[in-house]
């Protein structure tokens, strides 16, 4: 069996490659103008050319509508709101409610990383995950989830309907992101919440709500 | 305090009014050609005249896409695919994959009396549910959430990130449709577990990621 393990089991700050949607700036065509504050110095000027190009409207931070107008999967459909909303939640560090040059780094890095592990775990280069594909990388992170449990993921997290004729759609990049997200999320929120580590928690509508909102 | 019941707390079967989006057909642009299976005997002529114009493929039958093409929110922004999938969890009662004629009657009549809902509920008119309107729509339907539950909700269904300088943004119809659902699946599934009634439910870790990831 492969195994693959990004830095402590998920993504966090390795280096970047991933390419956001430019297909609005045509090597072609002109420019946007340069933006109004330059790039922090010693920063790099390929990673401050995508951030100018995603921020369309030039005020120096990217709002979730820019960000989804320029994050698109392999099939370029765009990023859900949901996924995106989770991307800034982890980088939006100072919570302005954008994501500034230097959080946009961290963003940038993080991306990358997962679209490694995604090409990776792409076996057959469909473009998306299917159900064997997001177990065995579920399984490299750590995860041994039960058939049922891995079923009810694939369901959940595929980029289409399920019908009774076959397997459910696959997983585009962006959902796969936030399906082992939120895998980590809820596994990690568990193993807290049961501290004498006998398998089973006890929880009160409260925080049984809360738990299955904050999830990604 | 005014108070809203649909049917049985949650909108499910009464008639229809929703138009999706059919800029593509403007009445003075060629209509489409006729669909190849025609409308069942007594069916609603103008409900037959939508589903044609949705079913843009002319296959007799509506996929994801093209409902994530036609419905869209109040300021035009499309529903997130988990909304049509969750549409489709609940309409496409075949498991076909695709939602068929009489399959969309249900889902029309659905739709339309959430735009009700919503409409009623969006008490500033400023065609998204903020804080307060959620507040009271859940309260209306039944469900005494306490205030750092009802933010929750509101963070996580708003249509846009959370800032430390302000109110989240406001929940747009689909997301606000999600969101009612979701709290009602929850609920209904606690429920379900606390057999004792108690207030307190048991889970093991199977359990546990289960229902999360069976909540829309
Ligand atoms: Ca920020
Ligand atoms: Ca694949
Ligand atoms: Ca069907
Ligand atoms: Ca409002």
């Amino acid at each position: 069996m492969s195994y693959y393990t990004p830095s402590n089991g998920y993504p966090s700050n390795p280096p970047g490659g991933y390419s956001p949607n430019l297909s609005r700036y045509p090597s072609s065509r002109p420019r946007p103008h340069t933006h109004q504050h330059g790039p922090p110095a010693g920063s790099d000027p390929q990673l401050w050319q995508w951030f100018c190009a995603v921020d369309t409207d030039r005020s120096g931070a990217l709002s979730v509508t820019e960000l989804q107008d320029a994050l698109v999967n392999g099939n370029w459909t765009k990023f859900d709101l949901d996924t995106v909303k989770m991307l800034m939640n982890i980088f939006d560090t100072d919570r302005s409610g954008t994501i500034g040059f230097n959080e946009f780094a961290g963003l940038w890095k993080y991306i990358a990383e997962w679209q490694r592990v995604f090409k990776h775990f792409d076996r057959d280069h469909s473009g998306s995950i299917e159900g064997r594909e997001l177990a065995e990388a579920l399984r490299s992170f750590g995860y041994n989830l039960s058939p049922p449990l891995l079923q009810a993921l694939e369901i959940r997290y595929a980029s289409g309907a399920p019908s009774a004729y076959g397997p459910p759609p696959g997983i585009t990049f962006d959902r796969f992101v936030r399906a082992c997200v939120t895998v980590k999320t809820l596994t990690e929120t568990f193993q807290r919440a049961d501290q004498d580590n006998d398998g089973w928690i006890q929880l009160n509508y409260e925080d049984f709500l809360k738990i299955s909102l904050n999830a990604p």
